[in-house]
């Protein structure tokens, strides 16, 4: 039996993933907020490399209190703001079988929801896709979409190994991983240099970021650091995954980061799970780690600046 | 009798003191570059606190082969910039008996000059001044001004006094100090982080940067960098100098920086003698200024971008 899938968050990432488990048969309900009317009368439409679709939610809904059924995956796909609450979206009814899955950037946001439903198993996943909201109900999905999935705060569960197979079976390539922590802090080494610092130097393209020797400097100071810390807090990260991440920057095509969209929009930016959480984690440990500190800095102001805060 | 000066680049800095100097009898004239026509026509006319005031050049030159005085000194005061090339605007048939007067902002400014001029005494001097150029020939002088003078790279000469002594008879607060280059880096203890800092935070103000944690911190920092590293090359700064920067930042009223200015006219920044030559340095002697790296790496691309390099 296909499982039921409630999203919530139905920007370009949840969209995008939630889609592909609809096409590979799966029941998916969403939960939206601005995007409701039209989500709830047109679907959702979403432009691929690997294939235009369109899918029409099972149920659409605004709040938790609407949905009446059962589902055995909550996929959350929101962004990681200040101003989101995530345990009040999910809501207080979650049945115990019901699996939390958390699409979403940066360090430890495993941790609120986890302190909020005890009993629920956590899935955390990471997307590795380029991909944007063009309007609402409209996402283009333009590069890339392999997904690394793993159960919090480690292994690889049952439900986990359901889910990934589902991806599978739409064609997205999926990788379970027994330590998803670890793979975070992975993942952050591409992210802490490269969002932060296409804001800061003024919409600079990734290009334009490994092209120029002084801030090439600053993205291997960031990228150490990451691996660094991440060793200090039990998570061990070869060295090499930084000329891996540095190459594969080199011949991607120049690329907006999400937090230059966001900035762009105006709209706020992940800066605590990319920086703040980190920096704060690093306080703790007594680890320096000074360039991120400064770009924590810079774009803490910048952000609120942005955001009229 | 009174001297008689040159002074080349009649932006805000460089017709304020010229003018005021010419308040005290010193006989002014002054090399124009995009302000030719202006300055030549119209002369220059100082709107400040201190009281407006306007002056005609004794004379007004394009380039230094139309002058045909001997001038006691050459008030250099344009921007330290990697376009503008200060030995080139001096030119060659300098008499030795001419001191060139560097009104500059960051660190070896001097040293380019007194290489190309090793028979001139060099005096160095530092602006503590709020004045901006409104158009062509119409400065505005809002606050401060106080100047430190001295002779190039250490001492006080005689023409170091006489100059202390014409400003000082015009009414601006002018110190003669014998070791110039420390407090050029006293300087860089507040320009290190505030300049860079309003830019790269996308316009913030001195009360933005003070009044948030994340960004005061990188203040901090920046200007412990400042001070170790200017130790390590043999000035002296203690450490209170950093709390007396922020008291009085703290209770300046918000300020835009220069760089800020230039960053909105889509003018260049002095990257290089605020940053740049002081990040260099700090690899040559293995001292570690991470956080100025940063700001450096970051405003380098900035600044290319911004002026369509």
């Amino acid at each position: 039996m296909k499982p039921e899938i409630l999203l919530i968050g139905t920007g370009a990432i949840g969209s995008f993933y939630a889609g592909k488990l609809w096409q590979a048969g799966a029941q998916v309900s969403t939960l939206c907020r601005s995007d409701y009317e039209q989500v709830r009368n047109k679907g959702i439409t979403i432009k691929s490399i690997d294939g235009d679709f369109h899918f029409h939610p099972h149920s659409v809904i605004r709040n938790i209190s609407e949905y009446s059924g059962r589902p055995d995956f909550i996929i959350v796909a929101t962004k990681v703001l200040p101003g989101i609450d995530i345990p009040s979206l999910i809501g207080r009814n979650i049945d115990p079988s019901t699996s939390i899955v958390l699409i979403q950037n940066g360090i430890d946001v495993e941790k609120p929801v986890a302190v909020a439903f005890p009993e629920n198993e956590i899935i955390s996943a990471l997307a590795f896709i380029c991909a944007s909201r063009e309007e609402y109900g409209l996402i283009n999905h333009q590069d890339f979409g392999r997904l690394v999935i793993g159960r919090y705060p480690s292994g690889i569960s049952g439900k986990v190994r359901i889910l990934r197979d589902l991806f599978t079976e739409a064609g997205v390539k999926c990788d379970a991983d027994d330590d998803i922590r670890t793979a975070r802090w992975k993942k952050l080494i591409w992210n802490a240099p490269f969002n932060p610092m296409s804001v800061l130097t003024g919409g600079g393209s990734t290009y334009e970021m490994m092209n120029s020797e002084s801030t090439l400097k600053v993205v291997r100071e960031v990228m150490s650091e990451v691996v660094r810390l991440a060793g200090a807090l039990g998570h061990h990260i070869p060295e090499t995954f930084i000329t891996k991440n540095l190459e594969d920057t080199a011949v991607m095509k120049p690329y907006k980061t999400s937090m230059l969209l966001d900035y762009e929009r105006k709209q706020p930016m992940e800066v605590e799970p990319i920086l703040g959480t980190p920096v704060r984690l690093a306080r703790e440990k007594g680890v320096d780690v000074p360039h991120m500190e400064t770009l924590y800095g810079l774009l803490s102001l910048i952000d609120r600046k942005n955001t009229g805060r």
